[in-house]
This record gives structure tokens, C-alpha cells and sequence, in this order.
């Protein structure tokens, strides 16, 4: 195949580091080690075929690699690719994992009511900003933490957040979210860690739900890590949970036709910020851990 | 009410603290403060009554206080006591809330399968000891965690856990668990915190669920903190469910039956550490922080 668009994800940093207790647990994480490609989840066009269920020219979805071309061996996790009339990079954002990460973990784990206070962090990463769409549309109080202004105005003005704050400018997590919630926090989806989560356990409601998503901030600094009070979790009954999106494919079709009808309505929108070209890769991944990307990072590695 | 058995609980520490964010949640964890009674779950006698609902000579059990009488107001939290034949003590603790926080805490909470592999921090602790029991009469691998080699012996010989260590003795409690559980670890269920469920987390199987009941390592010592790998939480979808047992009224019914089946057929063992007379309860209630009660602390405050 040759390669068209690649997903640019925090957690494959994990995944070149030299241990990790939890490697072994899941076989998309196993370590990337010296000389070995990178897989990533993308969208290619067949170019050659020996399997009879793909043809010259297809376009296919799925686990390609970081490179120009893919040789898929039998069993490659890939299927092919209906646009649906999106643009073909929806395909490795919204309509790919990105979006069913965000709406399996707000919905599936979380189970949130109409008017629940839900916070989200990293709130206009490529999950973040889609948590905090679909949690609005549903029905909840949203407030979303980024990290420059530029985004605090793009969560509020352009994606419909309730509100949002930039934490760089904040020196005690704690009162800052008592701040947006004087009466706490229901649902926080983590896509930090650290002291985020600590602040937000903080502020939780009675029967407060914490989905762990990810948590960015600690996978480059072995030494963050968050100690939330654990009094906290007794006494207020806090659920702290994590997922991969692997885990509810039972809620795929509910949903692709959410978000397709969301799409069609112009009541969701996309964020996306794609680079072009197979050498753009180390600093489209590595611009994560700066918080440059302002929603889903893709890059294009060719025109289709 | 004459007082006659009262319940010496770890959680009133946190009643005493200067501050705990979590105290205004919930009732029973209001702060005393000095000139007040600490009250306590115990068991009293009637001395006289304006409630035509109790007559003198009646056994009550509920919300008492610890002194010699309790003078109860209208809305108590107050019910007449069935021995049911037992002596009156097991209303305080294994027929009590003692017991019913671990079997909440176990079947509520963890949902275990037969065969899963369980892990009690405090083993020899009021709930722990029960957490042990019951999760072995259900069919469950149980290795407790306890303080002295005395209370390990006790473990295995009489409550009939698999397998027990004294956490003193080890140095690295992370390759300590990896020893009791080469293949991992279904339910922790956390009385301690800290490094041991830091540790646990480690040593947890995916889908692994740590409910924590309590965490007596952290209440006398605010710097100790567990501070669990998130990378751990995610990749290995681990659930953190703290958890107060008033929220599993619904289980009392089924709990009270098969705890009275379990003793009328010797097949649960009752630990109790009993000291007598109210100026004992200072240092029952000390001796819970160092790991003097072996099993459940109760003070015996009159005969009945």
C-alpha cells in the first residue's frame, strides 16, 4: 500500500522506552525497538495485491506504518475504507480511534447524566476536544484545560466548551477548579495525570467517575505521577478507571452514526492539524509532548 | 442507654484532623471537636425511655457514644438488636458493619469470579480478616498482607487463607506480590494504601479491580501517599473504587443470612480482641495504628 495519512499519537512514545510493566499486557504496545518500523493507525491505497479481498486502488484503513509504503502481511489488522463522502483524514481522527476513544470513554465508562459537570484536560488534544463536544451535545456542563490561550478562545468560541482555562497560567489546580466548580466535578476525563488528576479528585462530587485515558504529562518524566488523596476516593466514593478503546468496539456503530449525523448537521466540528510529508513525522510526534498540535495531528504522507 | 459493647474504628482519626476535604460529604465523618463525644457503633440497654418504640431492658444497636450512656434523640440512628443467639459482641463486628464492608466491599464492588486471585492488605484486620474468609468460602487464591509473624501464622493456620506476609519483613513489596502472584493479581482490596498499592497496581492482571476501603497508613501520616502508575491503570484497564458501605444496604439481607449460615457451620472464624471498661478505649483506639488488635477491636464497656 502506499501510505496516504498517519494517525501521530502520544502513546507511542511508551512504547520506545526501555521498560514498562505494562508493555507486555497488549500487544499494540510492545516496544518499538532500534531498526524495527513504527505502526500506526492511518489510511493507505493498495498498490499491489496478493489477497483477493483487496484490489489495486483500494483504500484501506487500519494499522499501515511510518514510511511511504506498507507491506501488509496476512492477518494485518485492516479493512477496507468507506469515506462516506468525509474527507479521507476523518477517517484517522473523528471517525477513527480518536472519536471512539473520546465517546467510549465519556460514554461507556462514565455513563454521564444531562447537566453533569464534566471536565476534560488536554481539552484541544485530538481526544479532548471530541470529550468535550460530545459531552455538550449530550447535555452536560463542560470546562475544558489546555494549554495556551489561543486554545482556552478556540474551546469556548469555537467548539462551545462552557468555559476553559489555561493551566500554565494557574499555580494551585486545586483552587482553580474549585474556581470553575464551585459545586465539583462529576466526570473528569484524564488525558494528563500528575497533578491535574490530583486537582480534580480534589474537586470531585460524591459518586465522581475519573476515566483515565492517558497521561501525557507523566510519559515523558518518569518522575510525575499522580498521588490522588485517597480520602477522597473512600469518602466521596470515586470510581478512578482506565480503558482502551479496544475494549468497546460494542459501541462502534452507535457511534459512527452519532458523529456521522453530528457531521452532517454541522453541530460537531473537527479539529485537525496535518503535516505533509513523510519527513515531518519525528516533529509532528514530538511537537505532542509541546502541546503544538491544536487537535487531531495527522500527517500526510501522500496525495491520494 | 446503658453502653455496654462499642466499636473501635480506624476512620475516627479522620474525625479529629484540623482538616480533611472530605468531611463535609458525609455525616458520619463530621469532625469532632474538643468537649464533644466521639459516637461509634456499639451496642446499648435501655435504662429508660420516652420512645414507645424501646422499653427499658431493651438491647439496642446503632450510633452510641463512647462513654458509659448515650441519650439518644428522636431520629437516632437506632434499631432493636436480635442476638439471633450470638454473643452480643458480633453485632459490632462480624455481624456488623465490620462485616458487611467486607462483603460489600468483595461481592459489590469486586464481582470475583471462582478461582480469581485476591489480595487483603491488613489480613488480620476487622474487615480484612473477613475480606480473606469470605473470598476463600467463595472459591477464590487469597494471600494477606499483616504486620507480625504471629498474625501470618493466624492467617494461614486458622482463617485458611493460601497464602500470608508480614510487610515488615520485605524490602520491595513489588517483587514481594510478584512472588505471591507470578501471574498477577484480579482484586486487591486495599485497607493501607501507599507503597502497597502502588505495589499491587504493579502487580495487578488486566481487567484487574482495586477497591479501596480504607487506607490507615495515610491517616497519621499526610505525607505518605500511593501514587499508582497510571501507564499501569491505562494499558491493564485497572478499576480504583473507594467506596463507604451505607451506599450497599442492598446487600444486608443476603449478607446477614450466609454470615449466619458461615457460623452455625464453623466454616468463618470469628476474630475479636475485646478490652474492658471505658478508660480502655484511648488505647484501643491508638492500638489500631500500631497493629495491636488482632481481628476486631471492640470495647466491652459494662456487662450486659
Amino acid at each position: 500500500m502506499k501510505n496516504l495519512y498517519v494517525s501521530i499519537d502520544p502513546y507511542q512514545v511508551n512504547r520506545i522506552k526501555s521498560f514498562s510493566s505494562s508493555q507486555s499486557a497488549i500487544n499494540f504496545a510492545t516496544r518499538v525497538t532500534p531498526g524495527t518500523a513504527f505502526d500506526a493507525y492511518g489510511v493507505g491505497k493498495v498498490v499491489v495485491s496478493g489477497n483477493p479481498e483487496f484490489e489495486e486502488g483500494d483504500l484501506v484503513v487500519g494499522l499501515i506504518t511510518w514510511g511511504d509504503y506498507t507491506v501488509a502481511e496476512p492477518g494485518a489488522m485492516l479493512r477496507k475504507c468507506d469515506s462516506m463522502g468525509f474527507p479521507l483524514s476523518y477517517q484517522v481522527g473523528i471517525l477513527g480511534f480518536s472519536g471512539l476513544t473520546a465517546y467510549a470513554g465519556l460514554f461507556d465508562i462514565c455513563k454521564p447524566k444531562k447537566r453533569e459537570k464534566v471536565f476534560v484536560s488536554a481539552a484541544s488534544g485530538s481526544v479532548g476536544n471530541l470529550v468535550g463536544q460530545y459531552a455538550k451535545l449530550f447535555g452536560c456542563y463542560v470546562v475544558g484545560s489546555t494549554g495556551c490561550n489561543e486554545k482556552v478562545a478556540l474551546l469556548k468560541e469555537k467548539l462551545g466548551f462552557d468555559d476553559a482555562f489555561n493551566y500554565k497560567e494557574e499555580t494551585d489546580l486545586k483552587a482553580t477548579l474549585k474556581r470553575y466548580f464551585p459545586n465539583g466535578i462529576d466526570i473528569y476525563f484524564d488525558n494528563v495525570g500528575a497533578e491535574m488528576q490530583e486537582a480534580a479528585v480534589a474537586n470531585m462530587k460524591t459518586f465522581g467517575r475519573v476515566v483515565v485515558c492517558g497521561v501525557i504529562s507523566e510519559y515523558t518524566n518518569a518522575e510525575k505521577r499522580a498521588a490522588p488523596d485517597m480520602l477522597d476516593v473512600v469518602y466521596k466514593r470515586i470510581k478512578i478507571q482506565g480503558f482502551l478503546v479496544a475494549d468497546h468496539m460494542s459501541v462502534y456503530q452507535d457511534f459512527l452514526q452519532k458523529t456521522c449525523n453530528y457531521l452532517h448537521g454541522g453541530e460537531i466540528q473537527v479539529l485537525e492539524d496535518i503535516s505533509s510529508g513523510m519527513e515531518s513525522i519525528p516533529s509532528a510526534f514530538v511537537g505532542l509532548f509541546h502541546g503544538d498540535n491544536i487537535g487531531k495531528k495527522i500527517v500526510q504522507i501522500a496525495e491520494e
